[in-house]
């Protein structure tokens, strides 16, 4: 399945080791990750030089392209408030998860949308167990 | 003109005093903020207890019932990331600012949506000369 991953990049890196781990949980199952380099920070240095508007249709393409979005919002990010949104707008299906005890805005607990999933973990054990739960019931 | 100013609340309010100002100068022209409460700490206080859902959908309508939007985008935030896709979307025009030297995200810099604006600051009355060519450019 192609899934885009969202992470915070200009926002602050602190989750960088869980946007890893949840990457590399996806891509051992043998999921099409679009935006993998969210998680690669070898891969990030690499497209800092990229032009803005190469970066934002890339994946803003991706986000249309794919057929589900993980979301680690753990981490206040302006793009991934916006993939988020662009994502439930479209109707893909969307998990948000994030570390129990952040606080989380109200901009993503009060959205009613039904094609998302707001899902907290405490640890990295029940984080690959929220996102496994959430593919498991788009199949 | 109904203005929906957007400012980080969950993601940190190191840019508070920032908001007010700017608030505060749209009112005094006799603009309508339709979210004035997002620079008022006691305004935000108060509504801590509200169901997210109400809040949601409350700023979700603003966002549909407003003639531009300004966003204040130094500090990362999902909800100001979310709010500001959306009034790209529905074609009202935005003007998002962020103070100098700020990395902001690709996915703002990089938009070539017509009714988007995007532009740096280095003080308060930069600022203040930004809204008000935004402004002077709509009517």
């Amino acid at each position: 399945m192609k899934i885009y991953f969202s992470g915070s990049i200009s926002g602050g890196r602190e989750h960088e080791a869980i946007y890893q781990h949840l990457v590399a949980h996806l891509q051992a199952q043998g999921q099409h990750v679009l935006s993998a380099h969210v998680a690669d920070p070898v891969a990030l240095e690499a497209e800092k030089d990229l032009p803005p508007r190469e970066v934002f249709e890339r994946d803003s393409n991706w986000v249309r392209a794919c057929e589900a979005m993980i979301a680690e919002v753990s981490t206040p990010s302006l793009g991934v408030g916006y993939e988020y949104g662009l994502a439930v707008q479209l109707g893909k299906p969307v998990l948000c998860v994030y570390r129990s005890g952040v606080r989380l805005s109200k901009m993503i607990t009060g959205n009613p949308a039904p094609n998302l999933t707001v899902a907290a973990y405490s640890d990295l054990t029940e984080l690959v167990e929220r996102i496994d739960a959430f593919l498991h019931n788009l199949t």
